[in-house]
């Protein structure tokens, strides 16, 4: 069989579970993610041997050895996925709520709900609990799902799909409801991005690269998670304390992940008083700055900035820095360098911030407080399936309403147009 | 210049104009729409001229004749587009609706605001009239516009834009708010779908083939429009009566649109009573039957149904008909062969319509009522940029608010992570 015979035919399945699982009822659907919780602790010791198989192997073979941690599970790992499924059973239904009621001058009662899109493709790294993760969060909005994890994990990522998916089948949910992909090539992803009409939407999770070849291929609806040159900018009225306390912790608390901050704007009133300050507890916590111009005036200690730096996600311990003229300066250059996630004014004018907030171009637009914040827990949605960075269907932290769309039903007697 | 520059340089400016068009007053846009329709009355004999000259060389010189209509312009088809344009001005304005406020623990305040797209894309063919509806309709939801439409039409549609941009920015709005392309080529459509970051969504309307061209090639995300493949299924507890006339009415009032019947399904159970009225009706309209094997035992001088004709939207007076075993098997075969569009079930029992309603998987599934009714301004919306058949961020009619995301706007008092 060719890839796409494969994929196919897995996505034919998983369509066919689809089509059943708009009608599940929310017991049912919790049921089924509490018997996947008990089942994942019941076949602990099965899966740690399977991971630990992969796990030499990898330490053996992978030249991404970096990953290690990632790809490791332990008891408490194991019991952390149950407890997640747990979670996501006790989270609200978004499906069947409706949002729009009107009886129309001909009698025509026309209703919007909420309902599963179908099937949701996802493509992710080796980390084995995000397979757990997105299994229960399809399942739980209604939708059967189809996943493609990275190769390292593939086979740790089977065991759990198919401890999952017996425990789903036994409490009611229609059988391929968790389709996961084996194939390693990258082809598949390529495949994958094919299936028009058997995958409703596919949710890249991963590097810049996996996503621009996700958007590049598909012909299937995406959503794009995750790239994030996010921005603080310090403006003149600022508070300053606040300011420095700030963007440092928007650099240094967790500087691997998309809602760090990667440059600091700086406006040229306060520039002086302050860069050397932020600069000096930035280099103290090991952080190397790239500046313009007027910053290497002001501390010529620092590197020059390239135009690439501008554009560029670190996830590391580096931080651009930029001093400009006005407001309007620091808003050109965010909507110019951002990657529409996150943004953040620090200031006391109220007339700034909200000028801020209207004009950034970004999902996440902050006054007064660190980027770190844009998380689906943060955000008191109790899931996340990503941070969407595009403007099509959801934008930010994603919670379960993501995972839907919605539908007209329109009653009648009889009438005809 | 390469097509691609040209493009690339006109979609720089609309983005431009976006930038500052996020801060528009619903007052400032308003007065926009009344000066371009009072705009498009002034300059009626200029439009009239150029339009005379283009439908003369159309005349001559195409080859797709039934075109033609479409592409004429006469002094009560421009009083219609401006008062499109002072209906437009009238509705509510999408912009600034606020749908999600808490208060973190942490004192975050998130709020969620309704903000335009930036930069919408619409790719049609020659109607004039659409250059002017897509125009007031992406200035209403605060986005600018570059819009491409058919070779046919060109000097008219430049004209026209011309007209309408003069009169907007007179009026305060950003200049190239309306940018209109006017390479012909076809590769400037694929050019268009390229442009990545410039353009914020892109929504084909036309053809299934343009739509498809659109879909194979755009980075951008697209909102598919259009194709309809719709079904009416009478069930057992068909009230046959209301039945024959809805079904008579969404096949015949006017097939040439996407929301008529392209496919009759019929349950076995009330097949040869019902078949033979609704086969005579239809045959007196002039409407071709093409039947399943089991409908030419009943009625023998039916033209026998192919496969692909259960899938081909006709926009025709051709009507396939099927006889199914059961509801299930109408669900089964709807859900196989529709676009996702709209279908319809008549029945009088309350538990088959609910099922029909749970697992027809369409943007619009309808109980006793025709399929025709499937349009923006029979929704009640008021406008209508296209009628959605995908499940990503918007599906059905599309209203304003379709040309709107959303963004999350946080205040804080100095919170760190």
């Amino acid at each position: 069989m060719l890839i796409k015979e494969v994929l196919e035919e897995q996505a034919t399945k998983a369509k066919e579970a689809a089509l059943k699982m708009a009608g599940l009822t929310t017991e049912v659907k919790n049921a089924a993610l509490f018997a996947m919780a008990d089942a994942l602790e019941k076949h602990q010791d099965e899966i740690l041997k399977v991971n630990a198989e992969e796990v030499e192997y990898f330490k053996a073979n992978s030249t991404r050895q970096h990953m290690l941690d990632r790809l490791i599970l332990n008891p408490q790992r194991i019991t952390d996925m149950a407890n997640g499924l747990r979670q996501t059973a006790l989270l609200p239904d978004p499906i069947g709520h409706e949002d729009f009621n009107v009886t129309r001058p001909n009698g025509l009662k026309i209703r919007r709900v909420r309902v599963p899109f179908g099937v949701v493709g996802i493509i992710y790294e080796a980390r084995p609990n995000v397979t757990v993760d997105a299994a229960a969060l399809c399942l739980k909005s209604g939708n059967a799902c189809i996943l493609r994890g990275g190769s390292e994990a593939i086979r740790t990522n089977t065991k759990l799909t198919e401890i999952l998916n017996d425990a789903a089948v036994a409490s009611g949910i229609p059988e391929h409801a968790i389709e996961f992909i084996k194939i390693t090539d990258r082809d598949a992803i390529v495949a994958m991005c094919r299936l028009r009409r058997l995958i409703d939407v596919i949710i890249p999770r991963g590097g810049a690269g996996l996503i621009a070849r996700v958007v590049e291929h598909s012909i299937v609806p995406v959503i794009e998670t995750g790239t994030g040159v996010c921005h603080v900018y310090v403006d003149k009225a600022a508070n300053l304390e606040m300011a420095a306390k700030v963007a440092l912790s928007a650099k240094i608390s967790r500087p691997s992940v998309c809602n760090s901050m990667e440059t600091l704007v700086i406006h040229k009133y306060i520039a002086e008083n302050f860069l050397p300050i932020i600069a000096k507890s930035m280099i103290e916590h090991g952080v190397e700055l790239r500046g313009d111009d007027e910053c290497l005036k002001i501390c010529p200690d620092m590197k020059a900035a390239t135009a690439d730096d501008w554009k560029t996600e670190y996830n590391d311990l580096i931080c651009n820095v930029k001093i400009v003229d006005s407001l309007e300066e620091a808003i050109e250059h965010i909507n110019k360098y951002n990657t529409q996630h996150s943004d953040s004014i620090l200031t006391e004018d109220a007339a700034a911030a909200e000028k801020f907030q209207t004009l950034v171009d970004s999902a996440c637009v902050y006054v007064n407080a660190s980027t770190r914040f844009t998380d689906g827990f943060e955000f008191g949605f109790g899931a996340e399936i990503g941070i969407s960075t595009q403007k099509l269907h959801a934008r930010g932290p994603m919670g379960l309403e993501a995972l839907t769309t919605m539908k007209y039903l329109i009653d009648g007697n009889g009438q005809t147009r």
